[in-house]
C-alpha cells in the first residue's frame, strides 16, 4: 500500500486554531473526505473552506438518513454499521495509490466521529492521526475565564445522559463542561439548577466559529441551542498541595 | 496604552502542533516572555526554539528559588504572589508602547501557570488568549487509542490530590486522565489498584515531544517518573442514547 489515511483534527472552527501541521496537510492535499448530513454543506468542509488545492479530489462521507428508524432499533444500528463499512473500504481502496486526509472538527480522539472508521482500519491501512484543539478548549476560552486552576477536578459529560447521573456528576465536579447539548438543554438546566450549579454555567454556541455566541445559562432561551452548544461551569481553584493560588 | 499582552498556547511541545495564530504570533513578536525555573533553559523556551526573530526581546519570568520553605507556609505564597505582582507591573509597562507575547505550554487556560498574571491583568492592561492543544491531547494522541467515545464520562484529576480521593474519582470515570504525576505517582498507581483500573492505565511522557516515551504503566518504574508525565485510562465506549457503537 502506498498511501496513508491521514486524520487531522480541525480544531474549535477558526480555521487559525488549526495546527501548523494539519494546516499544510489540508492545503497539500489530494484526496480528502469528510461525514457530513446528506443534502448540507457539512461542518469540517465549512471550516477548510478556501484552503484546499483547486484540483482537489472531495469524498463526501454522507450518512445514510436515518430520521425514520428509532436509535436503538436494530435497523438503525445495521444501516449505520455498514455506511462505516463501506467507507472503510473505499479509504482503504483510495490509500493504495495515494494519501487521503480526513477530515475531523476538534480533536479526532475525543468523541470524534473518526473512530468509527479508526477501529475498522486497524490492520488493514497504515492510519495517523493529527491532534487537535478540542471544542471544549475553543468554548471555554470564549469565556476569558480559565477553566482549572490549583486541583480542581474537570469532569466532561454528555448531554445525552440520565438526568439523575447528570445531576451526581455536576454536583461531584469543580469544573465541568457539557457536551452534545442540543436539544437535552431542558434537561442539562434541570441538572445544573439541582446540583446547585446554574449560576455558574454558561452556554457556548459555535466556540471560535462566525455567530459566536457566549452567555450566561441563566439568561439563554432553551428553544435556539444548536447541536454544537457547549455548557461549561469554571473551577474556582481548589487549593493545590504544592503552589499558591493567586 | 498602545500595545496588547498576548498569552499564547504552545501546545504539548511539537512546535508542528502549535495552531497557525500562535506559530504567527511567535515568528512575529518583538517581546516574548516566559516562566521557567532559574538556571534552567526552561520548557516554553525550548519549544520555540528555532522560530524567535534575531532581535526579539526575551524575558525570563524566573520563579523566585523556594526550594527551602515549606509550600504551605505563608512565607512561600508571599514570596511567590510578590513575584506574580512583579512581574504583572512589568508586562504592563512594556505593553504601554508595544505588544508582549507571553507564552504559555499546553492550553492557558487550563491549568496553565499564566492564570496567576491574567487574574492581576484585569481591568490593567489589554490580554489575548490564544488556545492551544492541551498536553493531555498530546498525550492520549501518542497511544493512538480515542480517549472517550459514545457517552463516556472524562474525568481529569490532578496526581496532589488525597489517595482516597483519588481512588474515588477514577471508581466513577469512563475515561480519565491524571496531571501532575511526578514524584506523585507512587500514590497514583495505588489509587488506581484501588479503583480496579490498573491494568487500564497508560503513563506518557514528553508527550509528543523529542524523547516521548508511552507505556502501560504496569511497565512503568516508580523511580524515573518526569513531572511533565501524564497518566490515563480510555473510556470503553459506554453505550449513548443516539448513536451505535462501533
Amino acid at each position: 500500500m502506498a498511501g496513508k489515511i491521514i486524520c487531522v483534527g480541525l480544531g474549535p472552527g477558526d480555521p487559525e486554531l488549526m495546527t501548523v501541521r494539519a494546516d499544510r496537510l489540508i492545503r497539500n492535499a489530494e484526496h480528502i473526505a469528510y461525514f457530513r448530513k446528506a443534502g448540507r454543506a457539512g461542518q469540517a468542509r465549512r471550516i477548510v473552506e478556501g484552503m484546499l488545492a483547486s484540483d482537489v479530489v472531495e469524498h463526501a462521507m454522507e450518512y445514510p438518513v436515518t430520521t425514520e428508524l428509532p436509535f436503538d432499533s436494530d435497523e438503525y444500528r445495521n444501516t449505520l454499521s455498514t455506511f462505516y463499512d463501506d467507507w472503510t473500504d473505499r479509504l482503504i481502496a483510495l490509500a493504495q495509490t495515494q494519501d487521503i486526509v480526513v477530515l475531523c472538527e476538534g480533536d479526532p480522539f475525543f468523541y470524534g466521529s473518526f473512530m468509527h472508521l479508526h477501529v475498522r482500519l486497524q490492520g488493514r491501512a497504515t492510519v495517523e492521526v493529527i491532534p487537535g484543539v478540542p471544542g471544549m478548549t475553543g468554548c471555554w476560552n470564549a469565556t476569558g475565564i480559565p477553566i482549572t486552576w490549583g486541583d480542581d477536578v474537570l469532569t466532561v459529560l454528555t448531554g445525552t445522559m440520565p438526568e439523575a447521573e447528570l445531576t451526581r456528576r455536576m454536583r461531584d465536579a469543580d469544573a465541568l463542561v457539557v457536551m452534545k447539548t442540543g436539544r437535552n438543554l431542558p434537561k442539562v438546566r434541570r441538572a445544573l439548577a439541582a446540583a446547585g450549579r446554574s449560576e455558574d454555567a454558561w452556554l457556548v454556541e459555535r466556540g471560535s466559529m462566525p455567530g459566536q455566541r457566549v452567555l450566561r445559562l441563566v439568561d439563554a432561551e432553551d428553544g435556539d441551542c444548536p447541536y454544537f452548544a457547549t455548557v461549561l461551569a469554571h473551577g474556582k481553584g481548589r487549593r493545590p498541595g504544592r503552589e499558591d493560588s493567586p
